[in-house]
């Protein structure tokens, strides 16, 4: 068995490791903003979830879908959308070399922009908050791919 | 070119790879099962899927929304919401030199929390089932997360 | 702190961090598809996105389902649901030391399956050709993980 504190001895694998694991916790949270507007809002898709509230027919009253509960989920689904491609090519790119300087200002907009996003959707901020957001979180993600491959295409 | 057998040897590591892989098998088997539903049940969403049903105007009546079909597509969302930021901390938490059998304890709770979470959801089983099955998975995940940040933050 | 160029000099390596690029740069296509759909169709969910179009009780002729925009959607949602496991799983199976020749058709054949998936869905072509692209991509995931596990299990 090898010891591996050497790769988590690299600096930027070392940063991203910790900017990845704040934007994950960050959008597992929407998760429970989600399931927090489904209970206070007594607004469910299952009927198992809201049998704590009325029994037979009465649980129908309970299946709607709330504005609240939806956009709290189509957060989460941007976030999914676009935090996939950061961890994916992300991880690549921390092991490529870059310089810590480059590596940490792409973690840090990326972070920054991603907090920025789920704010401009929850409460919500008017447009083009929202969009910027994203495209900024975007073009983040593209910058790391574009350095990436064209210092290590391999096809 | 250098041969990478070390990483492999990591004992962590191989675990994290073992019930990574299992875990991302579970998930793809319920595109199986929304796929499964659909055809049994005939319930679709793009008209060119049902065209071996009818033609025309006789495809409208295959365009609808399943329960079963929606179930199954909920239980793969909720994977995916779940098994992204997993995957992204266990592989962080893998490289960052935890004990062994700490690290089994989380990736095995962790599988059985998410089989657990997908039958209470596809049979379905009564409330608190899933969401018991959701918060344990939730909890190891950000239990990880709390490791890794505490012994390695690099921002 | 280690350099970590060996890892990138891995040639297997290399090759998967060049295909999860170019192929999560694909995925990422999707989100300016959709965004393109709701802009020329008009076709919007939250009322802050058309504004730009009109006020009050207007903004309310925005708010609708586009079918080109569900389309994009939904061929944006099977990327994620397929590229995650092939994202896990195929880092896990380039590090351990997979022949060349074979990690390459995986590759080349779960990208080119993708693609095909994706210009299926949006133009679209009729069945079974988008059923093929899954089944191609969904395959070549179940191989690496069959190799993986079958070589490296550790429970």
């Amino acid at each position: 068995m090898v010891d591996h504190t050497e790769l988590i001895q690299n600096e930027v694998f070392l940063a991203f490791a910790s900017y990845a694991t704040i934007v994950l916790s960050k959008m597992m949270f929407l998760s429970l903003v989600t399931g927090f507007y489904r209970m206070t809002r007594k607004a469910f898709v299952n009927p198992e979830d809201c049998a704590v509230f009325g029994k037979g027919e009465e649980v129908k009253k309970y299946l709607w879908t709330d504005n609240r509960v939806e956009r709290a989920r189509r957060a989460h689904l941007n976030d999914l959308e676009n935090i996939v491609p950061f961890l994916g090519i992300g991880l690549l790119y921390s092991l490529s070399g870059p310089d810590l300087s480059t590596a940490l200002l792409h973690f840090r907009l990326f972070l920054g922009a991603r907090i920025y996003h789920t704010i401009a959707y929850l409460i919500p901020l008017p447009q083009p908050n929202r969009a910027l957001a994203f495209y900024i979180g975007y073009g983040v993600t593209l910058s790391m791919a574009y350095r990436l491959l064209k210092s290590k295409l391999y096809l």
